[in-house]
């Protein structure tokens, strides 16, 4: 019904009794369209006619008038447009590439989960999660990450070994900094290898995937940061702390990569109540990082080989280390004690990456909108998480790594808005085209043809376009051929390619048209 | 923590307090381990100290005992393991192809709309909107389809042409046959033409990409049903049916595809008061299904010409099939007057893509379990819908398409189940083993040199494994080489290479290897 635009008020119709008045409207004013314009004095008086009864219509459309409401999507999420979506369909290859490269399968698990199957998994975070309305059946909350829904399809499915990669949506009731591509709907890129294997060669593996990702996307310098919960609470139990605030002073030291010692020392002696003397001890180690070397420079620490967690913490970090030197990216990890992580679920390795050059912005970003601060993947390995689903309580040990990709598509956006170059975002080879009148079904059969040779094509949808418009189609959408077709053209049997950047045209025999176009195009 | 498996019972773990207590029972246990073998009156005496102590930390451990949950996916949806997962991405790559073939781009939108977004929208299916519970904030609800977000997305945007696929899941509060490939969490696939164009051309692109999939998926045989809401609208009037009852009939006439006349019938006269005489004046008409030649036969009927809708909805009709024979897919389209297509927003041509062989059963599927039946792929015109949101109304034409992808996977399922072929998972091309002890360091070194190489390439997480489970590991998950290392392999600088299949072994020195390699697996 395209071709009634314009000349009939659109009502927001908002029921089928709507559309009834609203399609009899629109046939009035096909009337009035279709009014012979040899009789002017007839034509006046039949407009006024149809006018009237078009007002009196107009009348019975309750509510015509557009509604007012808010024209937006929640809170904390975003659309994402064409050019959007073909930087993160470039991320998302980059990614998958590389877990394909590492032997992962994929799995899919669904958007939301019974509510008691997230509780009790992510302490005070709880509140952060989405639970849909009680609509009668069951009680249903969005999911909050990837791995709880992986530790129950694998304890559901009685799964021992598992090397998988998980790309999807999760959601978590903030308050984000959108503009720092932090939101409530986000997507989470997780790699997780579930078995019972030897001491850190998965985790190893893990850590690779990072410096991998990281540097294929080439988002500027990073360092991943490595430490294990083992010898972190061994250096607590060292310092002095209370076997009971292990956990609150390990969400304490996780603050320290976003504020001062200082501040966090505060917190432990004034908030939580640990002697300052024991808080500066813990000063003293968390300060510490390096690599190979600190890992023996510990290990001379007395205090510290006593203690059975630490030292076993210290000889898991060297092979950590060791692995990650065979790996070839042991020039980007750091041993750091300061790292905390602040899940509960990990037990053993855990670590962080993190950029340390600000290259999106110094390279043009907005200067008032800082991206690639802060941490861009995180993960760690989780043996006791699988067991809370199973029913006999069997552990399948994990470890895993979560790209924190939303942050990765802000950084790379940012490149492309300071590059400045065109972004494409479809991949049309070839734009049918004719200057001629009359030229529709023509243009379609020749459309026909190449999208059943497997050419990506595309037609002006208008019967009759001007040869100007559809080459400046082809040029702003970056469509790299023209096919060209008149009556000299059909008659002759032939097809003219213009090429859109070097405006040289060629013609050739149809039969060989789309040979000719695939050696332009190369292989699809 | 891995190699403290097996000797302490796993706790289901709910707190950090747990954590701890747990952490404390694996050290006792490490200290039964590391016993020495040579004073066993000592050991002995030893082993009944910690076990005492580790059978008192089990009573501190309040809920160890695993706790009742269900272990279950909400109802209505499920997971995607591994091979259903390399199944859905080969169908999402032979769809999204197909609409990258036509130059659709791609966009996305939240999995949630505000409520008011997707009220008013859906009729009496409202009712199966999912919606979130109110937890302070925005009102929301799960989206129920593509369409009304694609609407918001263009009215917001002020975006006046697009032509966009969008792929995602959609949610619907149904009591869906899952068996039959039918879920409250599904996906949708649409693809939709947004602008103001001349009559029919991109509602026959739209037919055209539907005939192209079905065809490409090798589903079986099908018919893609057309008709259009003016025609339908214009014979419910020369039948006598009076306006106010267009929509209820329409939604009677839907039925027609899974019931007989004789109970639409009796739905439309005793339930919904139609006059018997019209009723079976509808009954007439709805029996007729052809194509262009019941276009002109309908043309010579008086009773319909005489209607300004019937007549318009007849001249789009032969157009729209003129175009699909210009398309070459007229042999595909039936014009069939009794496809109403249940939504109210459709305001022109609709379409109904149905399956018409049982391939998927008949080549071997469970008898019990019919799949293929019904409906793949449905979509139509909707002019009114992007206006509902503009704040003054203002109308963006829109023609789509939705596949009906999940009933296409179900169907795909059965074939590859049938046909007892390996569905692949990975796409590893090469393991990397070794027959010798203490190679792991090797192992990996080689493994690095593969994976910076770009070749997929995975090696056991085991220190030592047998050079037999590194073989059995390849052949079960179809790697098609081996690369194979030890101590003669090192010194020579060489390594061997194992074709999985034809188990035939050739040496190239290890700077060929990549090389060799790549010749061998193709490009990637």
């Amino acid at each position: 019904m395209q071709e009634k635009e314009g000349y009939v008020l659109a009502p927001c119709c908002r029921s089928s009794g709507d559309l009834q008045t609203y399609r009899r409207m629109v046939e009035i004013g096909d009337k009035i369209k279709g009014l012979k314009l040899d009789r002017p004095e007839r034509w006046k008086e039949r407009i006024s006619e149809e006018v009237q009864k078009l007002l009196s219509l107009k009348e019975q459309l309750g509510d015509a008038r557009p509604q007012k409401f808010q024209l937006k999507t929640p809170k904390g999420t975003r659309d994402y447009n064409p050019r959007q979506m073909a930087i993160r369909e470039g991320v998302f290859k980059t990614i998958i590439n590389c877990f394909k490269r590492h032997g992962a399968e994929t799995i899919d698990t669904p958007v939301f989960e019974l509510k008691e199957t997230l509780t009790g998994k992510y302490g005070e975070d709880a509140k952060l999660i989405y639970d849909l309305a009680d609509q009668g059946g069951e009680i249903l909350s969005l999911r909050y990450d990837l791995t709880v829904p992986f530790a129950r399809y694998l304890a559901m499915n009685k799964i021992n070994t598992i090397k998988r990669y998980h790309i999807a949506k999760v959601y978590r009731r903030d308050n984000p900094a959108m503009t720092r591509g932090r939101y409530r709907e986000f997507y989470q890129c997780d790699f997780d290898i579930a078995g019972q294997y030897d001491l850190m060669i998965p985790d190893a593996e893990c850590v690779k995937i990072v410096a991998e990702i990281l540097s294929e996307l080439n988002v500027g310098d990073f360092i991943i940061k490595l430490n294990t919960r083992l010898l972190l609470d061994g250096m607590f139990a060292v310092c002095g702390v209370p076997e009971d605030k292990f956990r609150t002073i390990c969400s304490a030291v996780d603050k320290l990569d976003k504020t001062f010692w200082e501040d966090v020392r505060s917190e432990m002696v004034d908030e939580k109540g640990l002697a300052p003397e024991v808080a500066d001890r813990i000063g003293e180690y968390v300060r510490l990082n390096g690599q190979l070397e600190l890992v023996d420079q510990l290990m001379q620490d007395e205090q510290m080989m006593k203690n059975k967690m630490a030292r076993q913490g210290l000889e898991e970090m060297k092979l950590l280390l060791t692995y990650c030197q065979l790996f070839g990216v042991l020039d980007k990890v750091s041993f750091d004690l300061s790292l905390a992580r602040g899940l509960d679920y990990y037990t053993g390795v855990i670590y962080e990456a993190v950029l340390t050059t600000e290259k999106a912005q110094t390279d043009g970003g907005d200067k008032n909108e800082p991206v690639g601060v802060g941490s861009v993947a995180g993960g760690g390995r989780y043996d006791g998480l699988v067991g809370m689903f199973d029913p006999k309580g069997k552990k399948v040990p994990c470890v895993g790594v979560s790209i924190g990709i939303e942050r990765l598509f802000s950084i790379m956006e940012a490149k492309a808005e300071a590059a400045e170059g065109k972004v494409r975002t479809t991949e049309t080879q070839v734009y049918v085209a004719s200057g001629q009148k009359n030229m529709l079904e023509e243009r379609m059969k020749l459309c026909n043809l190449l999208w059943e040779g497997g050419i990506k094509t595309e037609l002006s949808y208008k019967k009759n376009p001007k040869l100007l418009n559809q080459f400046q189609y082809a040029e702003e959408h970056g469509i790299p051929f023209l096919a060209i077709i008149g009556e000299q053209e059909l008659k002759d049997g032939v097809v003219k390619v213009r090429n859109t950047s070097t405006r040289e045209e060629e013609t050739f025999p149809r039969d060989k048209l789309l040979e000719e176009i695939r050696t332009r195009v190369g292989p699809s």
